[in-house]
């Protein structure tokens, strides 16, 4: 007897026959003797829907009429399910994110959770319902007004709730069988992993994996909350996302967990800037006023004799015009010569807790890639992360080189232990 | 500068560009001076694709939960329409019923309002604002659950919302012209009537006549608010629904305002029931105890030889199937003859404020049957209305007749006086 958060994603829910063997599913969950809170995102395709009705009203659709309308896409899918549960004998309610206490800031489209009160999801569960909850919604702590999550809002939602709730663990059904040590559609030989450390999977999402959101992940670390990522479809193990790997594991565990891709960066490169204090200070408060996000940086040593280097930085592709605007208006005050903009990169990143005991790492990294002709522009590392930029065409092949160097292959042994020499 | 509640059905906001089309009606109201708030129905026909989305889950939904699944309707236009508002440059903001202070009973799918605490409402407005209100829909006053108010719900929601800001007029636009002597449907000659009594509007919504729900002319009553019922597609004036027709209209205000048909009824007949005291009140009170609504009684007199007499009744058809059998079980107990079900009859009736200082109506309306070869089934009267049963097949050319007979016909002239002898 334990208490249980589900959570299904759109495509889980996405037509009755759906929402139907999500509440099978569901009811036995309750059979087994546990409480069950359900959080369901809207169905199929209805949140792309609500905005092309928004977008055929007005191009700049205010934050909160936009979160107003989104937000009857749950409305929608919770009280169907609700529905499909009753009509198989178990008592369900559903609730809005206001009614299930979901607290955030008034950050319109992109609201953050303050704190979770879920005195009528308590209630709801101790009468012996189970609760079915909107995910990727809240209300705004100042003005009361529905706020959303943002995209992969209601994984969060899920999160926070069991944490509130101090459930055992938080389930997240998917379309996927869990978290794969790489995209199997980019790497064939990918495997499911049995599990992945939190700080691994931050590294994962942070890097392009795309199968649970970052903030959703933040919130699980923060209250050592086990999550299982599995799939809605099947009733196979999925991935466990938890504080560590289990004991004895150490000799057994690889040292990579996951290779993650991204392509939807570009780089930026500023050619000539004079090497003097403050001046980088100056450009990149620039572009973080305009609240562009940018990923790595790297900056080269300035040539002696001209007192001038060159800055690169990546960021989305999709913010990459308006921070060139941003640099070129900077231009006549820091004095730099140019700017080059790049949106051909791709991003490959190993992840792995293992890697913080295991020298090497970088060296055969390096090596597969090398071998599989694939050229390094920029290289990021982080204590369990190396990060590097290459071509956008050479990401899958270094994606697949990199994976069977690492011994990861489904066909490989799950047990292989690199050693090598140096990082 | 007053304020004004306008309220816009389904039809009105269909789509993006109905939608748009109001936005600029809203717009041109504020641009006069007045603070305004709208309140708003689903889009065309969003309501019935829902139910359709709830009946693919289950026969029988939780009123509970198909109130949550309906209310994402309003939502969905209420947050459009500011959205379009916005777009025109005036500052819009959309409230759910529960935000809007809409607190009722706790009956799902047919919740009455008990209070209205529009403080958030009066807040948006004192801040320069227009306010979008979902109609349809409010919070139970004790589960703090979501209802919604029934078909027609969103003119209550209205006119409710009016009496509460004590706004100057509630103008509830609709797809008509406004309220009319008799369908136009019906009777071609039909013509668009100027003022309505509430009395007058009460008896004929009462009598099948569909432009406003019952229970928002009672609202409206109750607090004595003008309502203007006009088209939303033309800026022509309406039907203004008020206490008193205008002073100095009693010569030339026609004796009858308007006459409505309905042929939704059923009549049930039970045969050889004993005249014994009691015995009308077990059969009726078994009728009520189903829920079932009845609406004309009529009990001939016994005849002394055998102290049996017949009790005859209107219901809707819909219900004749349960009336039926609850009678049929009771036949043992009361110890009637049999019952007769007939669901292929028609109501007529007048509707009148000038009746009643005007003698001869009756005369005049039975007359205007006799004449058009309609056989009087069935007489009820109150002290402003005289509706007969006829053979359904008898209503449209019973109401043309009644129509000419008292000079409503669009070609007459609209002042009119009858005069006659007895009722």
């Amino acid at each position: 007897m334990g208490l249980i958060v589900q959570k299904y994603g759109g495509s889980s829910v996405a037509d009755a026959a759906g929402l139907k063997r999500v509440a099978n599913r569901i009811v036995a969950a309750k059979r087994d003797g546990n409480q069950v809170v359900v959080v369901v995102s809207a169905m199929g395709d209805t949140t792309d829907e609500l905005i092309d009705l928004a977008e055929q009203i007005t191009p700049i659709p205010q934050g909160r009429e936009l979160d107003m309308l989104l937000t009857a896409g749950e409305r929608i899918s919770m009280a169907l399910l609700a529905m499909a549960i009753n009509n198989l004998g178990h008592e369900a309610l559903s609730f809005t994110g206001s009614q299930a206490g979901v607290i955030t800031t008034s950050a319109h489209g992109r609201a953050r959770i303050i704190d979770v009160t879920p005195g009528r999801i308590k209630e709801a569960l101790d009468g012996g319902a189970i609760a079915i909850v909107a995910g990727f919604q809240g209300i705004s702590q100042d003005t009361k007004d529905v706020t959303t999550l943002g995209r992969g809002g209601s994984d969060t939602t899920a999160v926070a709730l069991a944490a509130a709730l101090d459930a055992d663990v938080c389930e997240i059904y998917t379309d996927v069988d869990g978290v794969f040590s790489a995209d199997p559609r980019v790497v064939p030989a990918a495997r499911k992993l049995k599990t992945v450390t939190y700080d691994e999977m931050l590294e994962l999402a942070a890097s392009g994996a795309k199968v649970l959101h970052l903030r959703c992940v933040e919130y699980a670390r923060r209250y050592n909350l086990p999550i299982h990522v599995r799939s809605s479809f099947t009733t196979n193990e999925g991935t466990w996302v938890v504080k560590d790997h289990p004991e004895g594991g150490s000799m057994e565990q690889a040292i990579i967990s996951g290779i993650a891709h991204d392509k939807s960066e570009a780089k930026i490169t500023i050619v000539g800037v004079p090497d003097r204090t403050g001046v980088a200070a100056r450009i990149f408060q620039a572009i973080a006023d305009a609240d562009i996000n940018i990923d790595m940086i790297v900056q080269n040593v300035s040539a002696a004799a001209t007192g001038l280097t060159d800055i690169s930085f990546t960021l989305p592709k999709a913010e990459g015009a308006e921070a060139t605007a941003i640099l070129q208006k900077l231009q006549g005050e820091v004095g730099f010569a140019s700017i080059q903009y790049d949106d051909q990169i791709g991003k490959l990143s190993l992840v792995g807790a293992g890697m913080r005991s295991h020298p090497g790492v970088t060296a055969t990294f390096f090596g597969a890639l090398s071998d599989a002709g694939v050229n390094i522009e920029m290289i990021s590392t982080s204590e369990i992360r190396i990060s590097i930029i290459c071509r956008e065409t050479d990401v899958e092949r270094g994606a697949k080189a990199a994976h069977t160097a690492f011994a990861l292959d489904a066909d490989q042994s799950e047990a292989v232990v690199y050693g090598g020499t140096g990082r």
